[in-house]
């Protein structure tokens, strides 16, 4: 489980009977947006040309917590059936020989050989489905309250985007983002995006890929310091999803080769207000968001499985081996995987808006 | 808080009467070895040519958990009080001027001017002496089951220095980093990092720099995906120490330009026994403990106070102005900020330690 | 959600899709034994003579955590479908008279009125059958290591069967409260039992009544004092149950009149181990297990719907007005409620054995 | 730990160097009253006729949280240091001599022998003492927020005070309770408690005895059901308290004796507001608080520890021997104890407010 106020968990295996959402503490009177939560499932659905070509409908069931398109404060509990899997390659091959990079091995350890290995179970990406569907329901949320979250790939392999974080203008980022096969934030690279994915693609290989998010509309101090601060609660998130393997706020990384003089955002006075004159800190600070924009980056490994074959262990006859992977899988897990921190991150600030919410509502006047 | 079985929070403000860690679930019988202690206090301490030169003795007083030398599982508290604190600066100048970089001015409106902001009270560094302290007690419990941490500053500005974290010794690299006055893993760039450290400060400036941690002597399996993923508590934690702005496992955010034909460490077989053949993982996959050895880093931003003027609001005349750093600061927190790092994997792993032995412990053999 | 290692949340309503469960940290290799699950699950089945007439099949599906009849270690989740529903009564009536008993006012005002109030949406005692199917998987694993758990009627209005909780064998008594249609301990009190109830029913009016549990096999330490000793969280977990109005353990609110020397339980030695030679203290102290057997009575209130005029408000024209129950309900719901009970014994139980287990597979022996 | 907003974890033990509470999510901005605190800490002091004559000044400390005299909304933790102790009865005889009633023996299991037996370490009552400093700090926040709780003893061994929850004055008898050295609401009573406790005394021997407590100005529909209803939560936090071994609300036990037409609270018009018109329910419904009062009782077994010999086993020699307390002991622990059940419920109503009040300051108006 992550969160406090809003609490989820993610359940459900890759070839079991689909995957889910539990949320505790979800607040009443949201509007169950039908057409919203498709949109989210689409943009996350596998069938593209860049993505795994599974097909499944991917539509979200409501078990718990709607009454006439409203949610009630129940637990909220949001399921999608799977369909359309084959188990062979997992039974025949996977079950003995752990693919190099997944979690088969240390699963298989861990759960002393009773995890439910076919499709890599509760390790599959698959699971992001049900963790896009629970975001999108916590958007619905965010957004009575101006919050707006978005998150789109600015790297594919060697090839990068170009995103002023500062200036760019979310509504219009977005149209881009959703219309792209690439959850591209810029037209101008897709071509060496598609570059990149059908490279990986002709070479029986995939590619890896960095995931930007940024965040509008959040009220200076969220976030619970000294141990929940909003960056360690977005990281713990955002790591959270399969095939992420870093987070980095602002500056990111760069910042260890910098100067303070270089680093430190300036406050700066606008119409009135104070505000933060810059993202180096990815708009948080001391763990508490620090005005109106933050902004951080996820980086996503290359999709594990790939069809050239990769030493392995055969754990039946314990001598060393190859396995070759078998089954659909995106070239590159960045892309659909950004829905995915989109989601994360949505569920993550819906947790930490009601904190904030609770403080705010005291009568400060004495 | 932090941690499942063993949780942990952290309390006190720079300027206030000490700061210290409070302990749920640690566990009974363990020795609580005050030459460790203090080794673990020292290598955090303030003082030396450069770091801050506050001085403080840093000792740390047992408030509950600790009878006749042993820990008697009851909440462990540890403190440690503070000393020698002028807030002279903070009074006239802070108090009306938000420092850039610094919690200030997020803090001033989350807690509606209540929060101490001497010395940026609980945002204060001084806040990573209880973590060490914590942390210190956290390995006396670790090493009881051969857990071995070890952080070490790997970057400062443009130096960075040169660590094989596959083949490294960690008996051998623990002592140089000990001794070291960088946390350097190698005296050939001891030099280098002193030429960034003394040239940031005659500049009245500070410098970033980035922590590398490894982990030996785990088993495999600890973590508790979906949400609480090793990883993704390790980060959560990592991100809680002041000044961190990124985290990466393994290669890291290098994986956004790799192939999955490079990126994928290889099961391979050693003396009979299945192992991950690389540590571009990271040595986490899935979210759990994949062998023996884990490696992560984190990013430590520049020092925010400098000495140099930077642009700021003054809150009470409502106008931009400058400030400009005093009192005492380190001129690179990564150097320090490597024994928190080292603390809080400590804390994390012992929490995920205990909860691993309880599966552990069942009655597997039916 | 309650628990820490092994955590679980029940959700949703009375007339929603169905009741469900959410466990995290269910520990893998448990059979999944459909047998044991379904006669769990008729226990508490509605359509007796003396309890609800609503049919409802209950069958337990598993949504994720069960792979060729084995837990996996992934989340646990179940799920019972509704069915048979009749919401007329609720739209008609209950949606502007709250019903005296029920939680449908204080709900509207929290749920600002989104709430499902159908059947009581979520405060319904359907959710029961979902923390029954959780219970009976709890066991299943509990079995493992010896732990049983019993929980029966011992008082129906006047009506009060006698148990000795310090001599009765728990196998034959379960004996009993499985083929008994008022989960009695005591054949001799069914007479009694079956007038209360007859008696209520014929009034068109309820019965309260008292369960009582037994657990045996539990091992000397569990539960986690200070704030989380084992007495503290049953009680949270049995006070959870829809009609639950208090917990005692032991002699309970008799000790208010009891000496010390009257109510202390001495220690014994009993085949050269100490034991506890008495339950006026339930079997626990300070928190923790005391020995083999526990034992504590929770009170359930008469069922609040009754076929009887009774005073409520017209929330639609603001005035005060009678309200009359339909639909179908049990005179008693201490009778099912007993399966609840012994459910939630058993989640609370299972976790508290996990978090007991950690501590235990430390290496002791210095 | 208790609590989601604001969480409170106790800590100390009876010999060691203090007692204390570390509470994280306390709002900043309430006044550290420090009279009030010292008045609430007075009623618990042990030195009365009636209560035990260790003496200790019970002055608390503050290490972390304030600042100026009022809360930061950094962690709050307060520390009483102890003094005036003398081990040497449990170096002598408890330390082989498990006393009947205390938790020594379970402690010395589940702690490997490792935990602080003096003066019953961690289970000590004095552990309350931490308890009523914070519970006193939280009803700072509370009377914000027009919240009142009182706690009082209703019964002693046989004698029981009357007091109708309906209607009594929570001011006028708040005044009595403060004033009266057994923490009675009612002076007719004084007499034939200090009997029993007079009694008891002269025969070496204690005496139970059973608290109430009253809630006013709580909003309606605080809780969060299904699992963290407000009955729930303040049954786990009041059990949680060394010596409480039953808790009930409104009728409690009572109910299981009762009819539906009987225990049901009627709701009523009140100056144009709904209202519940009884408090049979004790004033919660579904675990929600259902308007402006809450009443429930807690049970206080005898002081274990009394001056008659009491069987035990000596477990150096392993056979069956007796054990006579010594050390100074409350006659009766309901009377101190009634201070921290006070305590508790203040602590877990200011985490529900807490909680309700992020609701409510969502923008309700669509």
């Amino acid at each position: 489980m992550q969160g406090r106020l809003l609490r989820y968990g993610v359940f459900g295996e890759s070839h079991g009977a689909g995957v889910g959402i539990f949320i505790e503490g979800f607040p009443p009177g949201v509007e169950y947006d039908e057409e919203f939560i498709a949109r989210e499932m689409r943009r996350r659905r596998p069938g593209g040309r860049f993505t795994s070509p599974r097909r499944e409908e991917d539509r979200v069931e409501v078990l718990s917590g709607v009454f006439r398109g409203y949610t009630t404060g129940a637990p909220l509990v949001l399921f999608v059936k799977n369909r359309d899997v084959d188990s062979s390659f997992y039974e025949r091959v996977v079950s003995r020989k752990p693919r190099p990079g997944h979690a088969d091995y240390p699963a298989r350890v861990k759960y002393h050989g009773y995890n439910d290995y076919r499709g890599g179970g509760m390790f599959s990406g698959r699971r992001t489905a049900a963790l896009v569907a629970g975001g999108a329901v916590a958007q619905l949320f965010l957004r009575k309250l101006g919050v707006r979250v978005l998150s789109y790939v600015v790297q594919i392999g060697e090839a990068r985007a170009s995103v002023d974080p500062q200036s760019v203008d979310l509504d219009r980022l977005e149209e881009r983002v959703y219309s792209s096969p690439f959850a591209s934030p810029d037209p101008a690279i897709e071509r060496a995006f598609e570059e990149e994915v059908v490279d990986a693609l002709r070479e029986g290989d995939s590619v890896g890929g960095v995931v930007e998010t940024l965040v509008d509309g959040l009220p200076t101090g969220l976030g619970d310091p000294p141990t929940e601060g909003l960056d360690a609660e977005l990281a713990r998130g955002v790591l959270s999803i399969p095939g992420v393997k870093g987070f980095e706020l602002g500056a990111g990384f760069a910042l260890g080769g910098m100067r303070g003089s270089e680093s430190n955002d300036p406050w700066v006075l606008r119409e009135g207000r104070v505000e933060l004159g810059g993202l180096r800190s990815g708009g948080v600070l001391g763990g508490l968001s620090a005005g109106r924009r933050i902004v951080f980056r996820a980086v996503f490994k290359p999709t594990s499985t790939i069809r050239r074959p990769q030493p392995t262990v055969d754990l039946v006859e314990m001598r060393e081996d190859n396995i070759v992977g078998e089954g659909r899988h995106d070239p590159c897990i960045a892309i659909r995987g950004s829905a995915a921190v989109q989601a994360v991150t949505r569920l993550v600030l819906a947790d930490h808006v009601l904190r904030w919410l609770s403080w705010e509502a005291l009568p400060w006047m004495r």
